[in-house]
């Protein structure tokens, strides 16, 4: 069997933030429209790490994918990637294995467009002043992803440690040069934030209530897990709530899940998913407080992985191997 | 990331038959002794086929594995393999990927190193006779094995159709040498065999009790499902039954679940794992029925993945490719 092995600098050649962005709308139409087999991931572990296996399946995508990701947190003493993946793709036609393609890069662009997409759909069109919190690996794509949709003219990039704030605003500046990224300034800027983006792996609330405007649209794609939030329950309460997958984001997402375990919600808290919002965008309001909380969706990998190999097929790009 | 590639021509010279048989009995011994987690496959399936990811990890073996195999019956009218498969392994230590290996020669290896663990077992040395029912993808692994363990002088093969058991016979008799390959002789033959290998894809008994010695060790490693089955009621009821994994083989083998079904058996039928007899094989009676019913299990891929990874990481085998 022949296998086209794609890696990262093909994946960041053929997919484009703008591109990835647009595959998000299918990806999450798709979702809602219940068109995505992405059946519970599977974990295995032992004492130094997790890998996961999570495998998707879409008509429209064309091609059964899996994505192995592993979480080793000792390996940033080794010198590895903490979460090092790839992607295994099948022919929907044949089942035949046809491509690996490296999963850390295609990872980080599709979570960003899911942020870019959040932020075309729930943010007026002339906002111009947003802030960033972290500074890791997912960080510079939250970046390019808000300033894909929003000619934003200054971000705010907080982190907990300054010299990252300030080390990431050096290393990006000059590939935004209409934007003015401004590292860890006071927290009054936060007021004038019209979107906030939350990439950190904080367990608690990254931003207080009191702190934040009236008008402002938050994405919350960072920590993961049902005891962990990056937004206070007060904001939560006031805001309106869009998720990319309820089943899941009622199962993981702190920033929901501590809500219901507080007993400050019932079955009657209003979650809406992106999906649904699609078909009908001009229902949209785009005043006042709204959250997208993304825990992540295996049919975000496998639409990016479907165009990744549909260009690198049409354009010969990748190593092909035998088996 | 580095990966190793691995095809199917080197796990052939780098696993022998003897040398899988042996890891058979690390694997089910770990398997019965609950040393193993592998969790329930998940299947993602569309109009064309099903592809299976199969993961498994035991300290152990030192390895996390995943098998992708598909089943896409029409594969055959296009000149491909009906199951191709591969398996991705992670180092246990940094799960990070670090080889792709051919699953399709491998499963067929470990499948008939499970028969000839199990003749080994359950038949008496100087066994001379045997039969082989089905000549497709898994027959010569099984024919193999069998002459592994014992010196058989005579091997009736059984097909449906005729030309295909003098094909197989013809094909593999220059192998063997000291084992006569007879094809479809009349079944009458079947008295005398003293152990009967069942590889067949057959929805229903293959043979009768009424055909069968007294004295006979069953293999019946083909048709899968809780309705199908290669072993006939009465034959079941008067054996002594093993297999490879109880959970998996009283909801998945037709031979055990059929006789449920049928009101046969109650929860005292006894039922013993190949790898709790491994731990006391002198208590195994070697007079009488006996049936070794597998419906296969992903520790036999781990330990066997892992054995062709340790050598061909010795020797430098396969493809190195960086993704």
């Amino acid at each position: 069997m022949d296998l086209r092995l794609i890696n990262k600098e093909t994946v960041r050649e053929l997919l484009s933030m703008k591109r990835a962005i647009e595959l998000m709308r299918d990806a999450y139409t798709s979702l809602s429209a219940g068109m995505v087999d992405s059946p519970l991931r599977t974990a295995l572990v032992n004492d130094a790490g997790t890998v996961l296996y999570k495998p998707a399946y879409s008509d429209s995508a064309g091609v059964f994918c899996a994505k192995v990701v592993s979480v080793f947190a000792d390996n940033v003493n080794k010198g590895l990637p903490v979460t090092p993946g790839i992607i295994i793709v099948n022919s929907a036609e044949t089942g035949m294995p046809v491509a690996l393609v490296e999963a850390g890069y295609l990872t980080s662009l599709r979570t960003g467009a899911a942020t870019g997409l959040a932020t075309d759909l729930f943010c007026a069109k002339g906002v111009k002043v947003a802030a960033l919190f972290g500074t890791g690996g997912q960080s510079y794509h939250q970046l390019e992803a808000m300033l894909e949709v929003r000619d934003f003219e200054t971000i705010y990039v907080f982190s907990r440690n300054e010299e990252n704030a300030k080390r990431f605003c050096a290393e990006h500046q000059s590939a935004f040069p209409n934007c003015k990224l401004i590292a860890n300034p006071c927290r009054g800027v936060l007021k004038q934030c019209e979107v906030i983006t939350l990439a950190t792996t904080s367990p608690v609330a990254v931003i207080y209530d009191e702190e934040i405007s009236d008008n402002v649209h938050i994405n919350a794609i960072g920590s993961l897990g049902p005891n962990r939030t990056e937004v206070g329950t007060d904001t939560m309460l006031r805001a309106k709530v869009y998720v990319d997958q309820k089943s899941a984001c009622l199962a993981e997402a702190g920033e929901i899940c501590l809500l219901a375990e507080a007993g400050l919600i019932d079955d009657s808290f209003e979650v809406t998913e992106i999906g649904e919002v699609l078909s009908r965008p001009s229902e949209v309001l785009l005043d006042g407080v709204s959250v997208f909380k993304s825990v992540g969706n295996a049919i975000q990998d496998l639409v990016c992985t479907a165009e990744v190999l549909r260009v690198a097929e049409l354009d010969e790009l990748g190593q092909k191997v035998s088996l």
